[in-house]
């Protein structure tokens, strides 16, 4: 299956480039932080909040950068791609605006607030079984049969570079409006988009802050990785962080591996409980997905305690109608 | 009994004075827009986010003002109250933060987050029946009882001159972040505390800009007062937004009758999905009660078609397991 990494590694000039070229698409999210979640971490929290991003969160900086970055020629035939969610929902959108068609692979178990979503964006949906071979099976078929640009949810560096535009954000507000930089940044690890893209960006411009990964522990195959020293895939792992269950490839690997100081991991029920906790105090919907960084803040509240520390709240599509609090 | 209306009105300057005073103990909300939303009303809506202030609701701007406003000699039997949430918080934070004891009269039926949060700011609750019979016969007795200075949720010129530094703020952002200022300001009506503090900024600052209160069908005493042209009390209605189920007062009725444009309602279903909706669309949790102005701006498209729209989100105190639209 062709994508676009072929090991090419984006630069911090692709990701200036990709901020340009996708401004006029996404919104600059806000900064949060909660009094509360401080007192109860010890640490000073300042939350990225891509839940508030255009077609519900930061896949769209990714999608945008490479649907609007092919030529005419290219784009003619569409684009296509596999994604537990988000990066569909976002790669519609993207396609929908450049008026071009989307065809996603999408598992038949993704929430239907999702798919409900995509359609809404004017996306065509297939279904697969939620597991990565079949995933894969599928897409192999559909992206022979529509030719369409396959724009991969995290192991293309046209994705990398536009999710790496959330931690340039980010910087930029912590001098505008918070007095200043960060220590280290926490977010989710799941394909390794996002991580990526904050290593791709904060390994130029802010060296000496730390890149932590929060990872739920039912899948936890870039933790695994990142002690084995190569890459360990799991076929299909059970989390409510329906976000997360991808492992990672070679182009984030890359990354992670270079740049990464540490991976921590959270049970199903800390992942729940921060994320409810969010939405008390914070007053915000986010993901299961989101809610990893701070289920891991506070489970290792020595390590953050004192420190000054972003967290890339990566999305809100969650389906109001199945809330995990309320299962069971 | 004895409360602090006794008819005096506050002026512009006791709002100004007010805005001073509480700075340090709120929030400046964010005003969040939603293109979804604007192209399903044919409106433009500014949101103003009260469900992110302090104590999670704008009631805090009244209480602070009210509990910091008071002379030494005077706070030292602290304040009491009653209500049915959001202002037992606001009161017992901002007594909290000045070190003086808050004694509050609540309704047994209040969700059970607003009790524990009023215990967890160190307010002390007396439980009362739902009905405005049942809260103000127990209040006397907590009143009498302890001393405290009587903060009413509404009618108290020291609060409604609290609240309207909330329309002051929104003014000021739109001129600042959205180009311009606004038609109308849409905002729920229970006691009026809100629009009355809204009706004492803008009458000042903007006159020209309408203000529009929103109710529930279900408990809609201010629509029928505002036809009448005299308060008329409901004892005990019903409605999901549990915020607003409170009637009009003498110095609330004096901003209604004088200032406000119009009254629309909604019914519990439409409330249900306007909220539903909001936290779907925005990624906001907010409160049946602030759902109400998005149900009646969707239910009269006509009326508020082509308008710049400033829209109170008054508060987000929610009880998470119990959510409208999963009940029954």
């Amino acid at each position: 299956m062709k994508d676009h990494s072929d090991f090419y590694i984006p630069t911090y000039q692709d990701m200036l480039d990709a901020h340009e070229r996708i401004k006029p698409h996404i919104h600059r999210t806000p900064v949060l932080t909660s009094e509360y979640l401080d007192n109860l971490t010890g640490a000073k929290l300042f939350f990225k909040c891509e839940n508030f991003q255009k077609a519900g969160a930061f896949k769209v900086r990714g999608a945008s950068n490479a649907v609007f970055g092919l030529s005419d020629d290219a784009a003619k035939n569409g684009v296509c791609t596999h994604s537990s969610g988000n990066h569909a929902l976002s790669l519609s959108y993207a396609a929908g605006r450049r008026g071009i068609p989307c065809n996603v692979v999408m598992p038949r178990t993704a929430p239907q607030a999702k798919k409900d979503a995509v359609k809404g964006y004017g996306g065509i949906i297939t279904e697969c079984e939620p597991s990565t071979t079949s995933r894969e099976t599928v897409f192999a078929g559909v992206q022979a049969e529509t030719g369409g640009d396959f724009v991969h949810p995290y192991n293309d560096p046209r994705v990398v570079a536009g999710q790496g535009t959330c931690s340039k954000e980010l910087m930029e507000q912590m001098k505008e409006d918070h007095g200043g930089d960060l220590d280290m940044v926490v977010a989710p690890i799941g394909g390794g988009g996002m991580i990526s893209g904050t290593c791709l960006t904060l390994s130029n411009i802010a060296p000496d802050v730390q890149i932590i990964a929060a990872e739920p522990e039912q899948a936890d195959d870039a933790y695994r990785s990142f002690k084995a020293g190569h890459i360990i895939a799991d076929d299909a792992p059970v989390t409510v962080a329906d976000g997360l269950k991808v492992p990672l490839k070679d182009l984030t690997w890359h990354f992670v591996s270079n740049h990464v100081s540490e991976i921590f991991t959270a049970t199903e029920q800390e992942i729940i409980d921060a994320m409810k906790l969010t939405w008390q105090r914070m007053k915000i919907v986010m993901e299961p997905s989101c809610a990893v960084p701070l289920a891991v803040i506070i489970k290792n509240k020595d390590f953050f305690k004192g420190k000054r520390v972003g967290v890339i709240v990566t999305g809100g599509n969650v389906d109001l109608d199945k809330l995990p609090w309320m299962q069971g």
